[in-house]
């Protein structure tokens, strides 16, 4: 294996833990029981993902090919639940923080994967974004809660704009791995400063 | 491009503006911000006909493959926003028929779509309901509520009958213009007559 | 036909049937209308195959690839309205009964399916889980609330179960029926022992 796909098999790996440790919190909270918290923790680690294999027409999904993902994930979410006080000890800022990067590696990675399927670019880019936010989304239609990301925050945008940094970067000729990088950081940056500044987007005041 | 298809890609993209109104005023009623009006107008607009090519094996869905549909949703759900007063000064009937007229078209482009793909005629019906009435399910789905369409009112029967006229009048051997403009009219009609005179199907008293 | 077929194809409209009749009626106990219950009849009844076809490629899903699916379920579900009267009368017993022996079936036979498809023994456990429990997920969140087998009871676990003891059966060599009927039973005898002696999965205490 190349460097180059060591580093992204890495950081996707890394993203799926971070957004299945989530996951299994979400489910603690909501007082779900053991099989809850394993099923938010594939849900939130790998929804995104099959949503947009499932669009693209990538069946079976990455998530149901490769059987690696779903273990990860139900894992993460098993270690999670044995180990919940010393989770919930991490601090916010620390999570905040890697669910930014799990984000902006995930948005990368959907835009990439939707151009190898020959998508149309500007679609691309709602594919990275969906393949950041849809576990998030699914999480909160199974807690049957109005989804977070289409209330508040700069969420779902800061990874729309790391999927633009992508496409745009690859029409532009840079080299792929430059575009990825930039993107994942766009994204990665637009996320911690929303957060930092409290920044959201307009809404109508009812 | 022949007469006939100009006129349904004309009515086709009607009812994506109409559908797309509505789903961003429903978002700014629910108090969504600027990124759930977008994502509200995307679902109702395409939702119902994504669900219908994933379920008819049409991948990616139209929506996906045709960048033209999720921009003109977008833009649409943004100028709703922008101009969310006078949106809101349109009258209550404009709107209810509007929105019957693009129930008949979509539960008739549903059906042909679906026969098209050599899905048998009784399940085309089904399709042709789901392209109607699945948007503003999701929508309500993504709302945290019951969908107003299991609860009350003829608004998926009225689509389901646009789709049998459809369906139908093609096994008959009428000519598809035919069979499409009389569905259409079906459906609108029936729709029209069912909230001018507050018909309801039957329900359990609980 | 041969013998072994018939028995199969007994059974899955068996569980159909069952299924149909347990979404009718908690679609009569929301308060949805006529339309509303046929939905959940369809729903409960093939919702988790739909969901597993989409998962593993096999586009369409069988419920619109074969007309008499669906067709069972809305009949199914008519008749449950019509005479809900009748059926409310059933014992609780029975139909906890006739429900564990639904959810033995549609494990195994969502579990064989995947392994036909080549998909990895592995998650064709999940996916005979999910043929079980998918329909019951998506009735849940159709009527606003967070899915009961997320939260409380041996259920999926069951199917889960059940699943397990084909796949490890087929690789172990034993006869299709052999590990199909053996997969049904642990399934079976999982949730009835579980209903029994009040079996919960752990949780955190929040």
């Amino acid at each position: 294996m190349k460097r180059l796909e060591q580093v992204v098999l890495a950081a996707d790996l890394a993203g799926t833990v971070v957004f299945a440790i989530e996951g299994a919190s979400a489910a603690m909270h909501a007082d779900l029981d053991l099989l809850g918290v394993l099923v938010l923790s594939f849900v939130v680690a790998l929804g995104g993902g099959v949503i947009r294999d499932l669009l693209i027409g990538a069946a079976p999904p990455s998530a149901v090919r490769d059987w690696r993902y779903p273990a990860l994930a139900f894992v993460t979410g098993l270690l999670t639940f044995l180990f919940h006080t010393r989770v919930a000890a991490f601090s916010a800022p620390a999570l905040t923080t890697l669910d930014a990067a799990g984000l902006g590696l995930f948005a990368v990675a959907g835009a990439e994967k939707a151009l190898e399927f020959r998508i149309h670019p500007f679609i691309a880019t709602l594919m990275g974004t969906i393949t950041g936010c849809g576990g998030g989304v699914v999480r909160d239609m199974l807690l049957a809660r109005v989804p977070m990301v289409l209330v508040a925050d700069i969420y779902a945008s800061a990874a729309f704009v790391g999927a633009v940094v992508v496409v745009v970067g690859r029409r532009l000729g840079w080299p792929p791995a430059l575009a990825a990088v930039l993107g994942a950081l766009a994204c990665f940056a637009l996320r911690m400063a929303a957060v930092t500044y409290g920044w959201q987007l307009p809404k109508i005041a009812a």
